[in-house]
Parts: structure tokens; sequence; C-alpha cells
């Protein structure tokens, strides 16, 4: 896991910036004989795809994949899966406000200091467009689990707290999920949702999110102690996605304020089948997956980008201030939770793999 | 970052089990030329003994270490650095409790449904015994960034929670960590914590804690987007470490609740000096450190050893109950915290190195 | 090192099939700054273009490189460059002979017998045209060592044997390598060779050849001892190339011959720089490099694809016959030179950047 | 592949000086449940162990290896193995000839120029005695391989060449090879080595060799083309080994000279069984093992360290000349079998497991 490769034998290489010619990546160590087409990764770029409500950005983004190499005759074949997105949205647009200064709270400064050099055409490389690619790569990656896995792991996820507002846990229902444009799972809290952004947006500012990604039938023994243990790479996967600030597993936070003993999850056997009395572990106990339900939660900072006007500074170290105008989510928590999916489908195919070369 | 090696250019593996015959690790890619020794190493792993005050188990380890390789004249020759510490707890004790049972909330479990084989003796490899290696692998790191580095970083964690009580921000002072075992910055609290410990124990249960590591000077161009962010690799370190659910970088969480105009870090130059108005993204924009003090969370779970007696099930698949006797902390948070702070300096040691290779 | 991916911290992975849609690769961990377009690069695939001479394959490879990623406003920008060559030359060809039969000599069976399925069009994903990816990837990496190195590190390739016929080496000759389309060093064999080629053309086979690649102002101290030693990354990385049986580094095999005494590099210092008597060792001691040049032999074996009627199976092992007609090179060798002095690029830029990070 | 860890599934990483305190390794990523013990190691140890005829340095190595983790109960247990083996041989020796002065031929002079530092007693981490850690996980490969392998693979080398004199290849017989002290499988050039090598020794200097490494029952289907090809990677790890300067698979350098009709190896089934006319191609395709018999080839130089004086440096950059007395092989190519085999065995094992993952 380095640079731009994420995983170790179910692995991809995402390239392209915001506004380059394309975006894509490189899928490898894919087994052969799984049917792959276009349409396969398609459905859930289509999910990800901005424009489906007025809070999430209306850029015109048709992100139609292609597949170069791997494929041959509708199954993969063992070799590199080249998918590739043309960046239609690629106008010449005026980015005289960007170009010089460094949005605060973005990547640009950081960017800047690093490498003495940026595309700052839409945040470049460090955009939330390169998510396209980890999408593309993460329906990869459930046709491969799919593919190796005896039961069906089903993946999910849901956005249970958007600013100060959370769902009320009892509501929570998975199939609300994708009946509304905020991933929600409690269908009584949506209009409230809905003022409390649309107020945030005409006060020129944004709000964060919480998201839940959930994981049935995901087998037990997934993991590598120590330092390729399921719960610290599924951390880092989800710490990579953009604007993210935390990762709990299981009860998470939660689990500091309560006693051993209320946090314990006791375990029982019943006609052979192990089960526990309560999940608070998330599924992962000592790095490796138990057999029960594995549960992520991200916290996802506000957009940074926002029309208030705030303090920064130059490319030529002078003191300024910027604005930015022009479609904004003013969630951008909404965005990720294709994202946080995509993530956990490619981890776990990543350890399916190697589970099945160490201990299969 | 896999199985027992972490890094990628300043790396270490770990070995060994809690009862085996020694743990250590090898440290591999240390530049050469940096003056070393046994004590250089020895006064980080006595700052994790065990047995300094009533709520650390009374586990009488020494943890010697010894250099067996790598170490020419007194300075690291860049060849592998072996360090060992012999086990001399090793007694032969009664495991009949925890032989054939798996202890709720611990790894036993899911290491004999991966492995189908344990050491059960202590928990065996998924014991905090591990995390000694971690110790000595950050002391080695430590020397790296000193040697690196122009300015001195420094790397300090503490405890800022246990169960319910968390310390008063306002009271926070890092010179008093040294001074109690608790690692708590805030001298106030420090009473109320020793009395709830002392009932948590007598009821036979555990707590949680929250840790939290800070890390000044650090250089700004730290990271490598987008699958080698510094906070994604920040996350795995962290939550590789036992019984840590959550980590959180910045505000972590409490962005959620804020709006983006509360939490833009509003940039500044005064002298050429690049400032931020305040530091909500705990130094690492876009996955690259800003060279603002980089700030870590990290939620720990309460001990799942127990007096209470829990239900559970034997190796055979039998329902049974365990209640776990001997010496246990009743929160291992406390030991967490040169173990998170180890875990930071290797971070950055590797960062810097990887750094200065591309852009240096 | 592994799968599709080449090098550590200068790294490439190269996806694509003979007759898909397109080839490719993305070359990461590029150092930001460097200027870099599409003629940077198109100049080495010109010069490994078939159809140079009637020794090598008419295909019409215009082989035009495309830049997708990484560079912004004529500079690498330290992200990932996407490099993209379609496939020109995909016209729907009569498959008939070597879709359902395994060619002698070639990876056609070894790809069914792995992954149960291949791309059979002009041999797939192990066709030599993958090598048109490295030859990409090798350029970017010569501008990376121009880039870093304080003295031009000149790479370079030559023909010194084909089939039974060797150059004289007292005739070697760097300039007339690229006066001839046999990268011959010595004029003088040329017109035998031409007839050799010839008439083993008429005769339906093939030949192999010996390629030389030497590396001159290489600093010393390339190399990561044990195992990631110059020598042995360099072995690795030709023994890569299509057709590569043998690998040997300076005087190879024939050191066996001669006595340790006549073996010995001798060591001086005049002006306050070493020098040695010879260069047995071919630049390399202890796996790092002695700041001689480097010279490395690889054996490439003859064309595997034949007009001459060979014994083989169909893919329902099936015994049968197969001759291979068509546009097909007289001796592949030919066409190594060019990739193995990519390769050798490749690994040159990534050594000094991993130099670099350790010893720096 | 890197530093000082080989391998990636199954992988192990060495340390140690050559009279440092220590040697030994980390194997990582060994499947569970497989039975282990000291002497599974040991034997294979004795086997490498010099003194075993006049030919061979009289060091009393005893190399007694100790597994001190990652086996518990006699089987291993999926965590990593830590082999050690202390270095007896450590008596204060006069180092004072070669503490200052460079070996031609030698690494002390390129671990001088990269680290600025060399631990230069008995040449440190340069010294072949590293290998010591390669044969002890060599023994863990085999068990590896027996343990996941249906047909048991046999892995076996030989000494065919010395200076220039090489064995009749029809009197080759691998019965042959344990019964003398040069691993020679013809038993009518032995005497005549003998000789070669006591006039050798007289003359104060040394000869090269060449071995053969041969492995019989390797499934078809290891190997990962294009970067992670089993002849790549074979290269890689047999050019690794002190003091080898060539590696050639099956035919090698032999292949230039003959036709591509000669060197066909052509195909055909009988009782649906694969098999081959000849096995000119080293049973390996396009870096797919092809389930014929592997051989590899690697050339030897002779021993660096003669009587002879000859011209060096010292570390003040003075001329100066250098006799290495004491203790030394007229041919480290003996030496080099029982690593070779080792060598084989690990990549072997790692690609069955790497195969796995991806096809099995």
């Amino acid at each position: 896991m380095s640079h731009n490769t994420f995983g170790k034998l179910f692995r991809f290489t995402t390239w392209g910036e915001s506004h380059g010619a394309a975006i894509g990546c490189v899928v490898d160590g894919c087994p052969p004989m799984i049917p792959l087409n276009e349409k396969d990764i398609q459905k859930y770029l289509d999910m990800r795809k901005p424009g489906t409500s007025r809070f999430v950005t209306q850029r015109k983004e048709d992100d139609e994949v292609s597949i170069l190499s791997g494929v041959f005759e509708g199954k993969t074949t063992g070799t590199p899966i080249l998918l590739l997105i043309w960046n239609k949205d690629q106008k010449s647009k005026d980015y005289s406000e960007i170009r010089n200064k460094f949005r605060p709270g973005h990547a640009d400064i950081t960017y800047f200091l690093k490498y003495g050099i940026r595309d700052y055409r839409g945040g470049g490389r460090s955009s939330a467009r390169e998510t396209a690619s980890r999408v593309a790569a993460g329906a990869v990656a459930r046709k491969v689990i799919d593919h190796i896995s005896k039961k069906k792991i089903l993946i999910q996820g849901a956005v249970t707290q958007i600013g100060k507002m959370s769902i009320n846990p009892r509501h929570f229902n998975w199939n609300e999920v994708s009946k509304n444009s905020f991933f929600c799972p409690d269908k009584k809290i949506i209009s409230t949702w809905e003022e409390y952004l649309d107020l945030t947006r005409k006060n020129g500012t944004s709000l964060g999110a919480k998201i839940l990604v959930n994981a049935k039938n995901v087998p037990s023994g997934l993991g590598e102690p120590i330092y390729g243990k399921l719960d610290a790479e599924l951390a880092s996967a989800m710490m990579s996605i953009n604007a993210v600030k935390g990762v709990e597993i299981g009860l998470g936070n939660e689990a500091i304020e309560i006693s051993g003993d209320e946090n314990s999850d006791e375990i029982r056997v019943k006609n052979k089948k192990i089960s526990f009395s309560s999940n608070n572990s998330g599924g992962i106990l000592g790095g490796i997956s138990s057999g029960q339900d594995i549960n992520i939660s991200i916290a996802v900072k506000p957009t940074s980008s926002i029309l208030k006007t705030k303090k920064t500074i130059n490319n030529k170290l002078k003191n300024t201030t910027i604005s930015t105008k022009g479609r904004h989510d003013p969630c951008v928590g909404l965005r990720a939770v294709p994202i946080a999916e995509a993530m956990t489908a490619c981890v776990l195919a990543d350890h399916i793999m190697r589970n099945k070369a160490q201990c299969g």
C-alpha cells in the first residue's frame, strides 16, 4: 500500500487529475475467468455520479468507463485490467481565483509545499474526482468476492449523521437508503436534513457527516496480524478518502465510555454455529474477522470550499482572501458512501485472496 | 505494510509470542552512521514497563533489549538491526482456564478460526507483549528522525479520558504527563481517576481510554497521496495497536458537528513563514503534512480480561463460562501511550525518508 | 516487484494485450518538476519500432504515445503518469491457426494452464508488444536520472552475437550501433549477418542473439544488499524480457574459467579518484555499484515462431502440428536492445532514489 | 523483494554480520499447522557447513539453529518464525590487514562508498556467512512445499564445472552428488578436480565454478507475468548469492547458437498428459512453469580472497597491497550448492502460495 497503489494481492493503481484528459486505474492480480463488462462497473459509477439532487454538485460527469485490457471474450484473464474514464468536463474554465491562491482546508498548499508544483485545475490530483477510479475498482472487487466466496457478501453504506443531526437508530432501515438522495436509512429525518442543508447553503457554509459501512456474511479468518490487520487496513482505506478525519470499528469511541463487562461480546454455540451476544467489536478481533458483520464508521469534515470569504495566502506568499464560488456540495459526506463501500470491497477482496494463500 | 512488517523505507518486522522464548524485531532500511546503543532503546522500554503503579499489571518484565546486528563500533551501518528481548516471565503457569476456552473480546477465537492452531500461553502472538518490539523500533525511529531532521521533532502522548471521565482541556499541561502513572496532562483529575479505577477493579470490570498523540516541528511535505497518505498510514499504525477501536486526526469526529466556516483553518503569512489560524486539520491536508502540529486521537476499548464471569465456548465448541483471574490492568489504555508514540515515530521516520527520495 | 509492477520507488505498472484496444503503463513515484512531453518518450519508441529493416517484422506500429496524467504545464507533478498507446493494428485477423493450438516455445500453453483462459490474438499479454510500455517507462526513467544525477549517465546497448556469429571485440565501436539495423558495434560483420539471417529465414527457422548493455557514469553506492542488490534486480529486469534465457554481469560465465588472480580488479587511487585495473566485475561488487561502467549481457533465444512445421497440441488436448506463417523476425534478439536499455534505465532511476532515501 | 527481505507471500528477512553476535532470519507468511522443529532445519545447515573437506574453509561453524517464535507444540502457527544462529567463531582476531584495506573483488569498498562505514570483521554483512540464514529459510520453504504440493517436489543441485574442467554430461548421475565433497555428479572427474584445486591453492589463487539446480515435479502455472515471472525471480534469487555473476535458465547461452527449429520443445499429449520432446526452455515459458523440470545454471566467480599479493587502496585512499592469509576456499562455488537449492525452494514456496491466491 503506497503512493497510488492500494492492496496487496487484489490491488489497483489510480491515475489522473480532476481536469486532465482522463482518469482511471489499473486493477492487477484479479483472478481469471470472472465475467466482467463495462456495465458491471458503470452501475456503481452511476451511484456515485453527481447531479442526482440539489445537494450534490451539478457537474455533468458522465463517467463512462471503458475496459482497455485484461478482459477477453467477456471474462477476466488474470492480466491487468485498465479502466479509463475520459474527463468530458474539461472546458477551459476561469481558474484565476484558485490558480494562485490556496483554498483553506484543501490540499492546495500541501501539494505545493511538497512538490513545488500543482495542477490547480479543480484541485488536480487531490480532487475527489479520483474517487471515481476507486468506485470502478470496487466494482471489480465485488465481482472477485462473489466469484470466490461461498456466501454472498453484502456491502452497504448509509449516512447516519449530518452536522449535529443524527438519525434515530431505532428507525434504521437499510431498505430506505436507496430511496433518497442522502443515503439515509431513517426516512423520518429526511425533510429535516433537507431544510438543514438548504439553510447551510444559504449561509454560505457547509456541514460534515458520519457514514456507516456494513458488510454481511464476511467469512471469519480475514486479516493478517500484526501489520496487515483487517481493521488497520480498513482504517487506512477509509482515511485515504478525501475529507475523512475519523474512523471507528464497531462501537468505536463509544467503547471508551462503557465498562469491559458491558463491552464484552459473549460467545455461544448453537447447532455447531458460533454466535455472539452482541457485536461491539464490529466483527473484528485481534485484526481478524470473526464472522460477525463488519461495521465501520467514518467522520467526514464539512466541505472546505464555501462561499464565505476566508483569509488565505497566494503562491507568492502574500496574504489575501478567497471565496469559493460555483457549484459545491454543502455536505461532501453524502458523496462518500459509494466510495467507502468500494474501498471496503477492495480490502475484503484483497484479504480473501491473502487468506486463501496462507490458510486456504 | 503487511503481515508482520511495518513501514516501507524505514521498516521493522516483529516476531515472538507472549510466553515464547523471546520477542523482538528486525529494523531494516535504517540510514548508516547514526550513533545507537542499547540504552537509547532501553529508556523507552522502561517507560512502557508494567508494574509502575497499582493500575498496571505486576508482571515482572525486565524487557532488557540486546542489539544483535546492524551496529558497529557504536554506529548503525545501514544493515538490518536485530533487537531481541528474552522472555523472562515464562514460568510454567496454569493455563488450564484459557487453554481450551476463548476469552470474549480477545483474539483467541479468531486466531483459532483462521489458523486452526494458537499459542494460548498469555495470548501468544496476539498479546500486547508484542508492542514492546514496537517501542524498541520506535526508539530507533526517533534516532533516525533526529539524524535527518533539521528541527528536533517532539513526539508525545497523553491520556485525555478514562471511561466517562475526560480531562479539562483548559488544564492541559504536557509537563504533567511524566509526573503520574496515568500519562495524564491534567493534574486535577488524577485523584478522581484513581478512585474511579479502584472502584472499577473492585467491581471486577474495566474501562476504556482516549489517547492523544502530538508531534511538533514536523516538516511540511510528508505523506504520499493517494494511498500512502500520512493520515492513512497513521490510522493504520494506530488501529494495529491492541484494543484500539477508533482513530481521529485533528478535530476528528467533532468536525462533523461544526460548520465548514468554523472548521476552516485560515492561512496567513508573516515574515515569510506560513501559519494557520487554527489546527482543526491536525496538521495534515490531503494526506500531506502542512507543517502544523500533528494531532491524533485513539480510542482504546476497556480491558477484555475481567474478573466477572462471562459466557463463552471452548475449542470443542461447547458452551461454558470464563472469568479471568490474576493480574490484569483495569485500563489497558494507560499502556498504549508509549506504543502510540513509537508508532508515530516510525511513520514519521518512514515518510521523511520517502519524501527525501522523491522530493528531496 | 511483482505481477505487473516493476520497481520500488521509481516504478511502473504495464497493462494491455497485443491486439486489445491499447497498451500502456502508469509510472508512479516520479519526482516533480521534471520537464516531460510526448516527444521525450516517442523518440525511444521509434527506436524500438518494427519495420526498420527486412529483418524485423513489417507490422505497422505507429506506437504513438499520449500522456494522460501526471504532467502539468510541461512538467511532472509527482503524481502518477499514465502513458497510453492505442493499438492501431487490430484488424480482425485470421487467428484460426493459433486460436486453438499452442505454439511451441511460446507462453500460449503456460497461460492456458495457469489461467484457464488466454487472449490468443497475437499472443495477448505474453506478446513482446508489452515491451513498448517498458520503453516508454524507460524514457521517463532517463529523464529522472538526468534530473537527479550530477554526471550524465549514458546507457547504451549493442548486439554482439547472432547465432554462432560473434563480433570481433577489437572492432567494437559504440558509434556504429546506430548506423545499422542490427544495433551492431562491429561494422565488418554486418554483411555476414545479413546473409546469415537471409539464409535462416529461407530455411524457415530463426536465430538467437547476445546483447550487451553498458552504463557509464553510474555513481557508486547504488544497490541494496542483500535482497535488493543492483545486479540481482538487473538480472530480474533482464530475465523478464521476452525470450531472454541468460543474464551475465561483467565477465559472467567467462569468470569461471580464469583464476582468482586474473579475475581480480585491482584498486588504485590517483588524484583522490578511485580507479580499477580492470572491470571484470561489471561495475558491481556485493550488489553495490562501484563507480565503474556497468556491463550486462543477455542471451536471447531464437524466435519461437517459425515457418517450419512443428508438433504440438490443441486446447482439446489433441496432438496436431503448427507452422507459423506471416511476418516474424528471424532474430527477435535485434528487438531486445532498446528494451534492455529501458529496463536498465528504470533499475538505475529506482536505485538512485532508493540510495538517496537511505544514504543521501 | 527489497533490502533484506526476500519473497512476497512466503518471505524471509535475514540479519546479522559474519563476526557479530549472531545471524538469523524471520520467516513470515508461513502457513500454519506444518510440523517443524530445529532438526528439520539443522540437516540443511549441516550440508552447508564448512570443514567437510580440505577444499572448504576450516572455520568451526557449528551453526546450531534455534527457533525462537512461530512454532507451538511442534507446529507452525502462521506467525513469524525467528531462526537464530549464534556466532561461536567470534574470537578477537587480528583484523589489522583488512580493517583499513579494501580487498579487491570484495564488497569492502562498495559498502564503504555507500554507507561510509563497514563492519570489517570477516566481511561483516557482505560475508557469505549470511547465506546460512538462507539455508535455514530454505529448509522451512521445503516444508511448506511438501505441505501444499500434491506431488513431492525434489530440488537438487550439483557442480558441473570447476575452472576450465567440466563434467562429462553423459556421466551425470544425481546419486553421486552426495557421495563427494564437490557436489559432483560425475564420479570420474573427482580425482582430476582434486589435483586441480590442490595445484590452484599451491599457486595462491582460486577457481570459479558452474552450478546446476534442478527441480522435479514442479506444478505448471507458477509465476506471475510480467514482473513476477518465475524465471526473473529465480534469476534475482541466484544473482543475490555471493560471487554469482551469471544465471541461465534451461539451455541459457547455448540457445543463442542453435536454430529456432532445434530449440523448439515440441508438445505432445499421451493419456491426457502433456509432455514435451525436449526441455530447452528449462521448464519455464513466458515466465510460467510448464510442468517440466526447472533447470537453472549459475556461474560463480573464483574466490576473491587469494594468497597472491594484489594492489589495492586503504580507507585513507592511499595505494597499498594486500594478500589474504588464513583459511580460504580455493573454490567458493562448492559452497554455493545448498544455498542455490535453498533459494530455489524459497522461490517455489512463494510462487505456490501466490498462484493459489490468484488461480487456486
